[in-house]
């Protein structure tokens, strides 16, 4: 299956009044994360995205065990575990310190771009279907 | 148990690049219609949140049926529906043009802001557990 | 001029680990009150802009006399105050409890979107022109 | 002057519905980059910084001469180019593929964090700015 890790420094503008991680941002870094993912998996992917196709999330889930605050060091290890007929899911799980901070999951169609900002679901081509899995 | 409606008018700068909302802004949605929840219940759960006690997120989950665009009009309907002895979850419900584009919901956890920014989880106390319920 | 004056409370995501909006925030509220400035304006301006144009910016300036908090409620007044021929500024006043708490303007030019995602730059159509000045 | 370069490749999130970087955005890696700035300056920094000041906004302005699109990568050249007795300017200039796309300054403030929130303006310590310059 597809995998990559991705670091990442909690930056000033991701906390919030309580001095911790304001949330959607955590959905924010797996958004990252999942393009990272394509990208690490080389130019034949990058290529079939540039296509005209995009990836829209259909769910997304995440617990957050504990909080996180200005400055930590994260690392956000994502990895494709299940290639369905139109969808995909990737996992993520997000280290801090040797710790599970939070564990959570991105559910997303593949669809084509069509005129008129359009998007409509198609089959997973086997090319990508066979890179990622 | 606590309810209430919140219209959002989708921001151009909600938008990504496929012309369609970037999904982590369902969250901050979410987070915003939690607080206008806690407003729209009166003076006394303002009163409560105030005395150095935040409700930071324990679990978030969210399906995206459809996608939405710029200018799009949405109704984000919260409610309590579950108050446990430290944490509480809200359900939201979004819809635009009478359609249901998103279904999702929050776990949060009653927390006390203590010195030095630490979080020490607590019980909910009775009064705005009566309030809540 | 076309003026426009836009109310909001301000999100618990808006501020940061030092209990104060963070400033990015400011510029995602011009650019907001900018869109609304535009609806208020009426269909005429809709319209054109709906033709496959968009507004870019060119320049963004800001001072933040005081900071802003949590649900502090504040008011964006927003003007265009300048037209040039492919160009045009728009100043923005943010005033909360009768207090100036941010002065900015933005300079936006007027450009066709065209094929591929290319940005054309273009003179402003006299009838826009007219409805702005 | 204490100066630093921060690489970044633009995030799918950091994109409007017009394809190109939605401009709030080029402020958040502003605020990034000058925090940056003050790691890459040493420890001495950090731990004045740690001490319980902050380094809040007065005044930011940027000039956007082209647009930045998803997966470009570009380099923010920051440096301090003036202290004052109670203030500071930090320039922020952005290069992508050799071209000038941006450039623009923050002035921010040095200030204490007082209890209840207060943000307080004091005079920049000499050891500070003796690093500063």
């Amino acid at each position: 299956m597809m995998q990559n890790t991705l670091r990442h420094r909690v930056e000033w503008g991701e906390t919030d009044a309580a001095g911790i991680v304001f949330y959607p941002n955590y959905y924010r870094w797996f958004d990252r994360a999942t393009h990272e993912l394509f990208r690490a998996a080389g130019n034949e992917v990058d290529t079939i995205l540039a296509r005209g196709y995009a990836i829209p999330i259909v769910e997304a889930h995440a617990n957050f065990p504990r909080p996180l605050r200005y400055d930590d060091v994260i690392d956000i290890e994502s990895r494709v575990v299940e290639v369905r007929t139109r969808a995909f899911r990737i996992d993520h799980r997000i280290v801090c310190a040797s710790e599970q901070v939070c564990l959570g999951y991105e559910v997303r169609a593949w669809v084509r771009l069509k005129a008129g900002g359009v998007l409509e679901a198609e089959s997973i081509p086997d090319e990508l279907r066979h890179l990622m899995t």
